[in-house]
């Protein structure tokens, strides 16, 4: 047995750096686009005058802009179907994103309604298979979902409490402008919430079950150890460039591809997180899986003490010689940094009821018919473990 | 000061793995392309059935090939010239190589020149800035150059004794076919050569003079560190298929861009190397980086002992405490391992005679009228003492 074949396809064009998002007229313009829509969230981007910096480069190059703010954290599918009218009916060439993940991402399914006759949840719910869509750029404003250079999107369903992604590289953004000092005005528990989630990108490939894929690790647990570096700045200087450089470019190369080489991409414990967030909105997506992921980890660590072990000593400097107490350290290692970025390490911190269990698992299960990949599958009782261990 | 701001565009798309070269004919047409041109080396494709597998595919789908065969190592710009006339005349839409750096960088040129009216000389040599080229497509049979992911294209003047470079966005791959079983055969002192280049692209980025970048730092030294075990196991097994796929993708990463983000991309000493394959082209490129990269770095580490000693701690597990003693051993540990794959660890192994240093610091130098930027810039005389002290 080797290491898996892989496609490897990361084309998004980045522009990272101080004042880059400066360049945003110039960078449209040079791609030929002359009528966008662009998507923000509450309005945060009016107060902090990034909205302002946008709006004169667009207007000094000529870019006609479609507005379209108000996208919610965990975007929802009811404000993508009127962004997908509005894009239509203005026939705008190309969606740019302002914001987040979840503005990337509600600008990702935008961009493939426009160009879809029927509804975009048919995506998500492999009903249909994205053919074409229409170029996404993006101004990111949080390290966090990696959503700037992945392949995936995730909305939520209200009306059905369903939060589901799927992977395309039509998903791919065309360019993404990343600067790091948009980010210092980020919360501690959001920088905390990003660093959590960039760092679960990779642990999710790193640990997926498949013969070892020796550069791909380095890469991964490089990545890792970065990002621990620069969480453990940012919760004392939230203005270091250099820890919001590395968080930032780390949560896009945790999502890329790049740490899944030969590994493949499938991401377990993300299928027991978007059950939590699909169904309590308000839980945020990385604290989520800063509970859970210890959690998977304890249940099934030994089924693979060496590499576990490995993941101890490379990421977070174990010195311990014994492998299960190693692996055992790291996990404990991985727990307290977590809440050391102020995050909570149960369910019940997030306000679920102890009875509502039995329906997460359900939400995860599809009732008790699918089994998710791990080292351990996880069936019905297997994630009713997992979530009762991190109640 | 912080970090540099950077641009990253890596968009090539990367088929890895096991008998990829055989999808070859279904990858060509799914990007439209109808007829192409495909250039090879001196024939060894024709022995080891690659050529065989490869026309087998591209009949299959319907694809016509104009054949140009008979590239040289080290490219020169002659056969380049007859290449593009072959293609403006053949109308052909796309080029594809199998084979090498080589016949990788004769591809680019070729399609460079073939949306070109001038000489594609102009292009190193700076009379001209590439503004169209065909799209250039890869079967990779050797790990080394870098060129399948790259926007760089290296070709040898001959009639006038010049090996020259260009970087380019429209010198990336469309795509790159990665097979790392096709590199089976490659020789023992081709693959040390090979080992080499690519840690050669990623330590000159790791060693400009720039302020620190903790994630690129810690990617470099994956790489480096990975390649330095694949080199080791394939110095043993040339037929290891994990070492040679590390060798294969490392050799990728090396020279994307991705080991260079916040850091720059110049390769100071590769401007060394180019003057001596240049001028005896039978020299490896990859040999002459072997003698040249000790012989710089004892030049001019103390400038920067802390870099040099993470860089003996981290890619050489050095363990050494003291900084100066540590960046001393790290060096001598490249070089031992340099000559553990075969390589000279003298210019006076490639026969070059001792009187002719002088020209070859001339042509490193303009003359000495150009100083090669590095920790101690490189004037006409750095350049003298560094080739004395490894001749």
């Amino acid at each position: 047995m080797v290491m898996l074949n892989f496609t490897y396809h990361a084309p998004t064009k980045v522009f990272f750096g101080k004042d880059s998002h400066k360049q945003i007229g110039e960078i449209i313009k040079g791609y030929g686009f002359r009528k966008i829509m662009m998507q923000y969230g509450k309005g945060s981007i009016k107060q902090n005058g990034l909205y302002d910096d946008v709006m004169a480069s667009l207007n000094e190059h000529g870019i006609e802009v479609v507005e379209c703010g108000g996208v919610s954290p965990n975007p929802n599918l009811e404000f993508v179907h009127e962004a997908v009218a509005i894009a239509k009916r203005e026939q705008v060439e190309m969606i740019l994103a302002v914001g987040g993940g979840s503005v990337l991402d509600s600008c990702k399914y935008t961009a493939a309604g426009a160009k879809y006759d029927g509804d975009v949840w048919d995506f998500p719910t492999r009903k249909a298979v994205l053919a074409d869509a229409l170029p996404v750029g993006c101004i990111l404003t949080i390290a966090a979902a990696g959503s700037e250079m992945s392949a995936s999107a995730v909305v939520t369903n209200e009306a059905e409490c369903q939060k589901r992604g799927f992977g395309s590289d039509l998903n791919r953004c065309l360019f993404a402008v990343c600067n790091p000092e948009l980010t210092y005005t980020v919360s501690p528990y959001q920088t905390g919430c990003g660093i959590v989630d960039s760092m679960a990108h990779t642990m999710e490939r790193y640990f997926i079950d498949c013969e070892p894929t020796p550069l791909t690790d380095r890469l991964a647990e490089s990545v890792l150890h970065s990002l621990v570096d620069a969480g453990r700045v940012l919760m004392e200087d939230p203005r270091d460039y250099e820890a919001r450089a590395t968080a930032m470019w780390g949560s896009s190369l945790a999502h890329n591809g790049l740490t899944g080489c030969g590994r493949g991409d499938f991401l377990a414990v993300h299928q027991l997180e978007h059950a939590i967030s699909g169904e309590y909105p308000a839980v945020a997506h990385g604290a989520g899986l800063a509970v859970l992921f210890p959690a998977w980890a304890k249940f099934c660590y030994h089924r693979n003490v060496p590499r576990f072990a490995q993941f101890a000593r490379r990421v977070w400097d174990i010195t311990e010689p014994d492998d299960e107490k190693a692996a055992l350290c790291g996990i404990e290692a991985m727990a307290d940094f977590f809440k050391s970025l102020g995050m909570p390490s149960t369910l019940r911190e997030f306000g679920i009821a102890e009875e509502k269990i039995p329906r997460l698992c359900d939400l995860c299960t599809n009732n008790g018919t699918r089994v998710i990949p791990s080292y351990i599958p996880m069936d019905y009782d297997a994630v009713k473990q997992i979530f009762e261990s991190c109640y």
